[in-house]
């Protein structure tokens, strides 16, 4: 291993595991011989911050570029070149470790690639550290475990595997926190809405997609309360009207996740809603629909969406 | 882990690790409980037919399509979708194991994919046996380290690392043959040219790679004697510009590789040969080139092209 240092770091929009798997894999990585930092591309979510703080850690450092200060950068949690930084294509990637599809991504040299259908990029990292025989500080097993929650509800979603039960268990009693405990409270944090703008919350998290010829963009926000966003429609509306066109999008998803039920609640606008009506079987009313049992955009609302307009 | 059954298949105009890895990757997962079959896109070579014959080992069955027989697939020593099967885009990839570059590669769900910048697949597998606390028969011994003679040209390639060293030195003792006896052995079979018509020799191991909006075509043959071949320049030269045309190419390199010396010779035509001499940093006369110390398309010539074509 170099000793050329190595910017490592997740997807825009962070979310809790793109943040925490950047924290843990320089952690790692250090304790192996990398000259490693991990940075962000983007403002931390509340959920996030109520990790952070819970486990004392501080965030990764604000970045625009990277290839003004590196040549070499690792990616967690994402892999494609439009959900990271702006510059990726003028760096060299030494190593991808992450669990979603894998798209619009290329190298002109082998490297270190590692995807699993995992629920959660972390539950690889946890991995990771006991095939290498490093020692889980209780910080590490907190935000390990932080990530596993938040990319699972809490289990709840279908993307979560035995692999992330095992890992968050095993977590959980080296971080000392009680997993239903920690967890509600964690995802509770991440769903106060009420003092964001309507632009903040179809950009809290939310990600592009190439699909065929088209360009689709699908955000989701977490919550207790749905009628509370739904009352917002209207503003909330002309925002992603606005971003569909700037974006030159084909359709705009934001699915609002009922974290207690395990639905979630659709507003959709643009040119494609048709496909988004066919993509999930429902009608679309108002621009709205219920979506019984989703709660993954990755598992559940990607590929359909896939399916029908890729 | 399903009973679904799983075809498991390398790349189009298969060498030795291509099958080698498949054969090894069925062995293993069928210990795993998988329900695989490995299969192969082309005819064996004749360095893979005599490590095949040495170890007793029958070839993969050959398969045009694969979805016409099953809904999942693995993919082993490639991940290009152009290196691939033709109907790959028709069913669903499991996994890949893989050590080269990745691109043109893209899938709508989550699956397993490890890539790692080592010399040769079956370096990769090696280490799955051992995560898995499989045992390791003389005859998957065997052809693990003839895939790697043969990918490493017997450890002279840039693109062989320590592992790839280890593991074969380990599977040598399993296998109980003596690795630079056998090695020679092994690449000198693949060598005779002279029964080969000229279209088979661009044939042998041939790949197409698209660079930016371009398609270049590199083929590669080992030898003990270069002479030999450039003297049958003019009937290969028609080959390859019949192909240049059919295929619409920028370019086609055919490398002549010694395998004692550790250095290439080139015969390129199409539009693209300016771009060949900036690659390499060489006078092409009359079509020919000499480059030093070149034996490996994939860190050598590949990074090279791609930079000043793609
Ligand atoms: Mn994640
Ligand atoms: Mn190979």
């Amino acid at each position: 291993m170099s000793n050329e240092k190595v910017l490592v770091f997740g997807h825009k929009n962070p979310d809790t595991d793109t943040i925490c798997s950047a924290l843990v894999y320089a952690d790692l990585k250090s304790k192996l011989g990398m000259n490693v930092e991990p940075v962000r591309l983007g403002e931390i979510n509340e959920e996030t911050a109520f990790a952070l703080n819970f486990f004392q850690a501080e965030k990764p450092r604000l970045v625009e570029n990277v290839s003004n200060e590196v040549e070499q950068v690792a990616l967690v949690d994402h892999n494609e070149f439009q959900q990271s930084v702006s510059d990726i294509e003028s760096v060299k990637i030494i190593e991808v470790i992450d669990h979603h599809r894998i798209a619009n991504f290329q190298t002109k040299e082998p490297l270190n690639f590692r995807v699993e259908p995992v629920g959660c990029t972390t539950t690889i990292l946890h991995k990771m550290y006991r095939e290498n025989n490093v020692e889980i500080t209780k910080q590490m097993a907190g935000l390990m475990v932080s990530a596993i929650i938040s990319d699972s509800l809490l289990f709840k979603s279908p993307t979560c595997t035995d692999e992330d039960v095992e890992a968050a268990k095993s977590l959980a009693e080296i971080a000392e926190i009680n997993l239903d405990e920690y967890g509600l409270d964690m995802l509770k944090a991440g769903t106060k809405l009420e003092n964001r703008s309507a632009k903040q919350i179809i950009s809290i998290d939310s990600k592009e997609f190439p699909m065929g010829e088209k360009l689709v963009e699908v955000a989701q926000v977490n919550t207790v309360d749905v009628a509370e966003v739904l009352a917002r429609k209207e503003e909330i509306a002309e925002e992603i009207n606005a971003t569909i066109e700037s974006k030159n999008l084909e359709v705009f998803v934001l699915a609002i996740t009922d974290i207690l039920e395990g639905d979630s609640t659709i507003l959709t606008y643009g040119n494609g809603v048709a496909k988004v009506e066919e993509a999930f079987d429902v009608a679309v009313t108002e621009n709205t629909a219920l979506l019984k049992g989703v709660v993954s955009r990755k598992k559940q609302i990607i590929p359909a969406l896939t399916k029908a307009i890729g």
